[in-house]
């Protein structure tokens, strides 16, 4: 592969130059901005780089689907999402969140490292190998959605209209992170996610807060409710919310026990003294990798300005992600807290369901799952950790798993990438490293499936 | 008093324009938006009608404090502010906050009931009186601050720096409303103040909602501390709360007896089925009049934007404010809720304190009060409704009670005034009316005194 890879090196600018040009044009689905921008930019650079493109309408943002040819044996897809998450707080950001501006080695975007980032390396990847190579070893698919950062709404929708599209030996997940020590990470499912709001209304209108005496407060009734869900040993209390959790396997352990999660930089990165309960160690892997959880997203209620203001809300709304482990279901768990609302006397409060998400896992030794491991080892001279899961969520289930597709996610962002948060960022090192391990893995993948056909 | 009456009639027209005036301009403290514009005009207004008056330097707005020389024997004062809430949500105005326009008979303004209504309502009555008359039978004082809405934060050292301009025999207090039916209600006291900020803090950042599996969330933690303050019986459980609180006495109840306070109609209004805890009649008036509250006016929290955001908040915070009846103390009850946090192991839980104001009451029996109810009756045609106590809030006790002088709150608003909240309103007749009632109060007050004196 050093042919690839001095490829790769002396078209770094370019490569970079890609990237910078697509974390420049906003794409926030939760505003619908700029998105028909970035989905134009994708089929176009797909274009540009020899493969065929189309953007395949959708009830909602549409999936831009690109196919580059090569030996029919074997096809590998990439599935990345050209939609990033709000840039606010806005105040908090160093530089403009869409100026992709590059300071002490690293590029700062809104959506760099998720999942730009990834998006472009793996376009690169299969640029610099057709320009060394000619041809590819075997077929490539590009998938990439609009919609991952408000729950992939209608990508089950695209999967079940255009499945020839999707079929594939294996798939790349959009996203990859180096941990705290600078090793790569590969992991292999991801956690389901209920994303509900609760709304809890009082009266018709905002009042002077003398009322309180006599008039309810559903800021108050909310958090009545709330202190009913979930207690403070970090334990829900919604009935039946841990029913369908699947019981730990000896390989799920052992897995855990390979896991590194580097406790002391992460307290560190964050500020904090411990993690919840105090917990260290495998009891701390353990929660992350395999527990659900219930967290506050945001809460909102009556005067949030500067100063004070004297006023009795008339609504209370919070939202809420519960990230899910297999095998519970999503939909359940929405009626779970329905149940469990009502049978604590919050029937009045009304629940909107914004994302509804099945987790999903894929064995360490498939095709692709090898692959992904060996390639690794010889890219970044260490076997990257593995993550048995993710405590992250994706729509894998739909898009691989429910298809018998294994899934694996590898990427370029790294342990302090900010996704979701102020100051997103990437390593442009990280940055050329991941198009070369996707360089590999092109080459390497069709023989791991000629091995499994022997 | 025909002759003052007629004339408030035929300058009907210029004192609804002076109204006009002073609501167009914004003078919104919390914001410091308008403020020096709004006290030069009230400064002006009162040097134009032939009065003295100036602006008194406080360490924060001033307070313009006016006088009209009369008989020396006695000194009526009016206090009333020239501050006004903020005016979001903008978008459920029907009229712009600032446009002071006149629909069906009543003027849309943010602060055209609290508190300009009431202020200008007063000089004009100053100005009928001295215009038919010639002069007054008392000395009139005005103390017009800048921070009502925010605390009335140095009215304190305003008037320990300043004894002399607020010494008086009585004070007509900054509101006053109609009820339901249409009455005019008399209020003889006020419920205090204790408005803190609850901030809870989390992480360093605000990160990726996938770590909360492991990492602490603010939000969560100010939920569970909330619930441990009060409970859903509307009990507050900070320990020691309810300890000052007056036992009533049998003229307490009395006075309570005859109060007005139309469960249907408001109800009605603010579009509900039932009060808190489906009270009605004597314990429903007895929770409003003499009860504490301990109100969530604000909950801020990680993402309220639309859409979803998978975030896991750095911060959680929550703005409340209890209201206080004789004889609590706002600084104990601030003392009291950090106790309550520390115990239960919420130590780190940062108050802010905002306002500190203590309850007041006047009697029923005082002179000014004799000369309000009397005069209510003949203008308004009906005795007032009597509220022993308001469940409202003011800096009545440091510049009345404090000083042995008696204090009565009427005005110029509605039961539907719509205080603090969109599309604050009075009626163009209630503003006409009471007018005439502050003219009428001008000549009754000092022969109510001079009774006394006898």
């Amino acid at each position: 592969m050093k042919d690839v890879f001095e490829y790769v090196e002396r078209n770094r600018e370019k490569y970079i130059r890609w990237l910078q040009d697509i974390c420049r044009q906003p794409s926030v689905a939760a505003q619908n901005r700029g998105m028909t921008e970035a989905a134009n930019m994708v089929e176009a650079l797909i274009r540009e780089l020899g493969g065929e493109a189309r953007q395949v309408e959708t009830s909602g943002f549409p999936v831009v689907y690109g196919e580059f040819q090569g030996d029919k044996k074997t096809t590998l897809s990439f599935y990345n999402h050209y939609d990033v998450q709000p840039e606010d707080p806005v105040e908090l950001w160093k530089s403009p969140p869409f100026g992709a501006e590059i300071h002490d080695g690293r590029m700062y975007a809104r959506g760099v490292a998720d999942n730009k980032g990834n998006l472009i390396a793996r376009l690169a990847a299969v640029d610099a190998y057709m320009a060394v190579r000619g041809e590819l070893p075997l077929k490539i698919k590009f998938l990439v959605e609009g919609e991952e950062e408000i729950g992939s709404l209608h990508l089950r929708e695209f999967v079940d209209h255009n499945r020839e599209l999707v079929e594939a030996d294996g798939c790349i997940w959009e996203f990859g992170y180096k941990d705290a020590d600078g090793r790569l990470q590969a992991s292999f499912g991801v956690k389901g996610m209920c994303y509900v709001e609760l709304v809890c209304r009082g009266a018709n209108t905002d009042m002077h807060s003398s009322n309180a005496a006599v008039i309810e407060n559903p800021a108050w009734r909310l958090i009545w409710a709330l202190n009913t869900m979930k207690s403070p040993d970090e334990k829900v209390l919604i009935n039946g919310f841990y029913d369908k959790v699947a019981p730990l396997t000896e390989a799920d352990r052992e897995a855990l026990a390979g896991m590194d999660y580097d406790e002391e930089k992460t307290l560190k990165k964050f500020g904090l003294d411990s993690f919840v309960l105090g917990l260290s160690g495998m009891p701390l892997k353990e929660k992350l990798i395999y527990q659900p959880t219930c967290t506050v997203c945001g809460f909102k209620s009556g005067y949030i300005g500067e100063g004070k203001k004297t006023v009795l809300p008339s609504e209370a709304s919070v939202k809420i992600d519960c990230r899910l482990v297999p095998d519970q279901d999503p939909h359940e768990i929405c009626a779970l807290i329905r149940r469990h609302l009502d049978e604590y006397g919050f029937s009045d409060i009304e629940i909107i369901q914004h994302t509804m998400t099945y987790p999903a896992r894929t064995p360490l030794d498939s095709p692709l799952s090898r692959a992904v491991l060996k390639t690794a080892a010889d890219i970044y001279g260490a076997a990257p950790t593995v993550k048995p899961m993710s405590p992250a969520t994706g729509p894998m289930f739909v898009l691989c798993q429910r298809l018998g597709i294994p899934s694996v996610s590898v990427g370029v962002g790294h342990f302090a990438s900010n996704n979701h948060a102020p100051n997103e960022n990437i390593f442009i090192d990280d940055y050329i490293a991941g198009i070369k391990h996707i360089a590999a893995i092109i080459e390497d993948f069709p023989q791991r499936m000629n091995e499994t056909a022997i």
